[in-house]
């Protein structure tokens, strides 16, 4: 018997998939939303990335009737995102933006949606913002708009009013730099010390779904890591 | 000789054809960009509602190229926008936001670019944002993330990193509720006198395009109405 149910969007990500090891080897069901599939997950649901929002909507609704049926869950964690940069005068900047919405809102709106449909009175919904768009951000106006977006979303969620289940709670977490594989490659000169270790959100997202140290409701995380001791602070 | 050249995204709506035809009696060249044309503006883009961002961005650039050619523009005034309520657990709450994303924000973001683009130094760009995202909107969750993207963009954009030309400033404004027809139409029975008219929003922007009573660079600029009179409230 499980220890419970998550869903994970963005399951095949480097953070998803640190996220579903670490609440497999917890004895949870863990399904995973990717464009991708997670060959680990208990369960795939596959994104097609030129459907629309609606489109993907419907697939995702479909598909988790299928998969979940009756059950419900103790947390939707949605850390699917990329990052683009540019401002508004970039070749790129439209493209660009476009391609945040689509990787960080639509997820994010998504994840609200199935938590809103299939979270436990009590459950958690994770969503993912960003600390640098907690102000300006003109080298990636795209990112940091649809970060903003999502910590707005956050604090609606979080109102009585907002649509989620009796007791559930959200939080997003607003890492500065993740420790992933791919930062590695591309930052080589970096100071990595100053980043979060993937292993340290997923030991986060296992202690709140397990009702422990859990913040506000509607708390924005930051993830603020130095000297390799990440601390969190409370928006 | 014209008084100098305005854009106005979506200029067929009711604020946006006020802004417009106020625009043309102060002797101003006007363009509009809507899904309709407007027949009294000097030029008309006219954007496919069904088109992605990226084929509007397409659109709007290459006809752009052909009525502006070399000239520049005072200002870019983005009155694009819509409402659609609802909470998470709403049916349509992933179409709604899908639908305010689209009306909001990539027309902002399509604003942006032109702008980085065609805006004289010292020009203007204004965006439409919303005075009740600055808090939780948990009814009517697509807007209030759309309108707190427009902030953040807002403020990306006035940093001197942001793209646009030296000089140039960006400022949204934050209604409460405007006198629009369809807002008497939908609400019979409200106070009109704590709504913002909507000359008084074309006179103002009449004013920032002459170099007269701007704001700082990035302000949001809540329109704050009571018997019938409105006051600005600079976030």
């Amino acid at each position: 018997m499980s220890a419970g149910k998550i869903l994970v969007y963005g399951g095949k990500g480097a953070l998803g998939s640190t996220c579903i090891a670490s609440f497999l080897a917890q004895k949870f069901w863990v399904g995973s939303i990717d464009l991708q599939q997670n060959d680990v997950a208990s369960a795939n649901i596959i994104v097609n990335c030129n459907a629309s929002l609606l489109e993907q909507e419907l697939e995702i609704i479909t598909k988790l009737e299928t998969v979940l049926g009756s059950d419900k869950l103790d947390a939707v964690i949605c850390v699917a995102g990329g990052w683009a940069g540019g401002n508004s005068n970039s070749n790129d900047f439209v493209k660009n933006t476009d391609l945040m919405l689509k990787q960080s809102v639509w997820s994010s709106v998504l994840a609200s949606s199935i938590a809103s449909k299939y979270l436990k009175p009590g459950g958690i919904v994770v969503l993912t913002g960003a600390k640098a768009a907690l102000n300006p951000t003109p080298g990636m106006i795209g990112y940091g708009l649809s970060k903003a977006a999502i910590h707005q979303l956050t604090k609606s969620l979080a109102d009585p009013n907002g649509g989620l289940p009796n007791g559930a709670q959200v939080y997003s977490i607003l890492p500065i730099t993740l420790d992933t594989p791919m930062n590695r490659k591309w930052m080589p000169e970096a100071d990595t010390s100053a980043w979060t270790p993937l292993d340290y959100v997923a030991k986060l997202f296992i202690k709140w779904v397990k009702f422990e140290e859990r913040p506000q409701n509607g708390s924005l995380v930051q993830l603020i890591t130095k000297n390799n001791e990440t601390t969190l602070e409370i928006v």
